[in-house]
């Protein structure tokens, strides 16, 4: 029995997220179908790093399994890779130790979120960007992002649907928005996120770049832990899980 | 009665091509089905530039109507958008006068043909370029390029499936391969195009590329005036018709 690591990216908008659900298309389903195959018809369960949610995409999830074929990484690869559909393409295999765990180990993790800022909309771009036709102003932006760095109480940035029990502080180790032409890209990393947060955040610095709300009020936002101050959430489709570091 | 002209965006993934069939999902289906709704059920025929195929794309696609509705130019668009479905787009409507003829005033047509020409596939793009793993020899493409400019009988570079009577004698203004990073982009402006012509110029020019087809070759193959001797016909999701020029 040995354990593997692997790297995969999908695009998230024709899943029902990417944890398993009966009757749904889901990115966990397809990976098990394929490891189900592999291991004649016997079920391989797989850890992912946590889940994404519907229209959500990965270029970096991790998940790891474990099994008796002694394939090599090469040969991992490529056999999942011809079992699984167009939209998921493992990047990466690695074999790693038996306490390597893809969910408890995790140091860091990196979501970026696609924002097209422009009057048109770009049809081409339609499943991977949130088309914000309003001009933002991305030093506002930028300044409300140091603001929301480091180790906070992040309820105001959590939906109010959550099933998270426990304390909501999480660290924000880097939270940059990154601006090429029309394309801006909200970078956050940081220790673990509540639910929502990436969305709720990104949704409050598009209020910022718009002047509905202003870079130095985050603080008293994070302070009095109320969703209702926040910005809006924005669209899934800009979602991308990026990176996700041991 | 006045004549409308519009420049669509589509994305061409899930239509079966432009062109009107029963039964099939087409571009021009879903326009003359926005339109009919615009004129009380009353149906209304487009005039396009031409049809493209399955899985081909516009960024400048050119049709006209005539219609008695006597919208301003700005209404137009924002109507046929409100009720076209998310894969086309209205980029800009003109009211032009009656004697304007979208397909047969046509002075030149820009394809651009887009390759990603790296080890790994990207998911992200699997619907707008062909992946080619091979390394290519942009400059013995771009020596290609210039061989197939001018005018010439292109029956090489045209499916044995044309419908095409007549003579196969066509104007290549300008063919271009431009290359950013991994992303390269096969540019071809001309009077003209034959069933499946760019399609395979650009398999021809990636085959020159690889090194299995000399760039010297290309003026003996046009000479021959057979479809065996050029290259294969690349997939359809790379092809953009890019710009009609009246």
């Amino acid at each position: 029995m040995e354990r593997v690591k692997c790297t995969v990216q999908y695009d998230g908008t024709f899943f029902s997220g990417f944890q398993i659900q009966p009757d749904r298309r889901t990115v966990q389903g397809e990976i098990e179908g394929a490891l189900q195959r592999m291991h004649r018809n016997r079920f391989i369960r797989i850890i992912a790093s946590g889940r994404t949610d519907t229209g959500v995409h990965a270029r970096g999830q991790v998940f790891h399994y474990d099994s008796d074929l002694n394939l090599s990484e090469d040969k991992w690869k490529k056999a999942l890779n011809s079992l699984l559909p167009d939209d998921i393409y493992i990047a990466a295999v690695e074999k790693v130790s038996d306490d390597f765990h893809a969910r408890f180990d995790v140091k860091v993790k990196e979501y970026r979120y696609q924002i097209l800022n422009q009057k048109e909309p770009d049809l081409f771009n339609r499943y991977y960007h949130w088309h914000v036709n309003q001009s933002l102003n991305v030093e506002n932006m930028k300044e409300a992002c140091r603001n929301i760095m480091g180790t906070h109480d992040f309820t105001s940035f959590s939906s109010t649907k959550t099933t998270i029990r426990g304390d909501k502080v999480r660290t924000m180790y880097n939270v940059d928005c990154l601006q090429e032409g029309n394309r801006i890209a909200i970078q956050v990393e940081g220790s673990g996120f509540l639910y929502n947060m990436v969305r709720i955040i990104t949704g409050t610095l598009v209020e910022v770049g718009q002047g509905k709300k202003k870079a130095e009020e985050i603080p008293a936002i994070i302070e009095q832990k109320d969703r209702a101050l926040a910005g809006l959430t924005a669209p899934p489709q800009g979602l991308f899980l990026w990176k996700v570091t041991y």
